[in-house]
């Protein structure tokens, strides 16, 4: 119990280094994402990502195999966030307008940081043909998991009556747009943006009562 | 009245000639525009269009002086035919709400056709400095004819109250990414896509008499 503790060895313990591998690994995918967002996939080299690291091309390889295994980690954790929400909102309580307004908002906010962003500015060309695949496949399955959503509405009445395809596209298209214009030196946080376009979206642009 | 027509002569009058030319600048433009959107504007050759067209790349330098005053003109036409529309329905009576459905009925018509697809898939990094300054500007001011009438229809009580800049953007996204889904070979009809997502936005995804 008073033993001197035993001199502490210079080298990382095992769970260390992995710790320390995963935390260097994030910092270039955190890296990469941004300059995609701000110059274009085809415009960011390796050579950029490991520059804005303080490193040489070689170190990135430690962690990935190429730039198209960056791009595609960078959009499958954006679509990932999204089937999570997904995920959640199926498990939850609530007519189907309830679970897709849970939805909604935090699809929205998704749309505001760096993965998310990368998922609606990537255009499929920019993958390659596997990676397209693969990336085509899960933002089916979200799709898919709004789209559910929708329809539950449609059936318990608490979602105006169409086409569940169409509506999940409308809804979806004014969420992912987002990801296009958010600015975060503007004037509205991500949560005042998110509850702003989930209101117009839910309750529509006419104005209830003056509708004919 | 009766003297026999001169005889013609085998080289084009003037404005056939303009006529030929520009039916030809037309060619490129359509070859051109439809390679961006299927391949991506970074992986289409200027030798992509001339072989598309059974020509050389030196005769596409006749029309364009390179693949950015091409992709210019591509983004140009998209953004003009929305704006034409805002043009048309400022000039339009009724409410802001009747106008605005006018607008974005016709707004989602061109997001169907390859300029307007364009439009939306082009990122301002694929476009030259100059050209994406311009690109911007215009699209700044389709933003801005549609925020007036959203502004006009909050004023006349006809569009719910919200903020006009997040509602534009919310609608304005809805009907950008049509052109990211939209496949001719799909069951519905550009104007069927139009009237379902317009019908969606203006009535909103909640059931009218059931909303709390």
């Amino acid at each position: 119990m008073s033993s001197s503790a035993p001199s502490r060895s210079p080298w990382p313990r095992p769970e260390d280094r992995d710790r320390e591998r995963g935390l260097k690994r994030e910092a270039v995918l955190r890296t990469a994402v941004s300059l995609f967002n701000e110059k274009g996939v085809h415009a960011t080299s390796l050579e950029d990502v490991a520059k804005a690291l303080n490193v040489t091309k070689p170190t990135i390889y430690h962690y990935f195999a190429n730039k198209d295994e960056i791009l595609f980690e960078c959009v499958r954790r954006g679509v990932e966030g999204i089937r999570d929400i997904g995920v959640d909102v199926e498990q939850q309580g609530g007519n189907g307008l309830e679970r897709l307004k849970a939805y909604m908002r935090n699809y929205a906010v998704v749309m505001t940081n760096d993965f998310g962003i990368c998922v609606t500015r990537t255009a499929d060309h920019e993958l390659s043909p596997e990676s397209r695949a693969r990336f085509r496949e899960m933002k089916r399955e979200t799709d898919t998991l709004i789209r559910r959503v929708v329809e539950q509405g449609m059936r318990d009445g608490s979602i105006a009556p169409g086409d569940p395809r169409l509506v999940t596209f409308t809804l979806a298209g004014a969420l992912n747009w987002i990801a296009r214009w958010y600015d975060p030196r503007g004037p509205m946080t991500p949560e005042e943006i998110a509850d702003g376009c989930v209101a117009t979206l839910v309750h529509g642009l006419a104005t209830r009562d003056k509708e004919k």
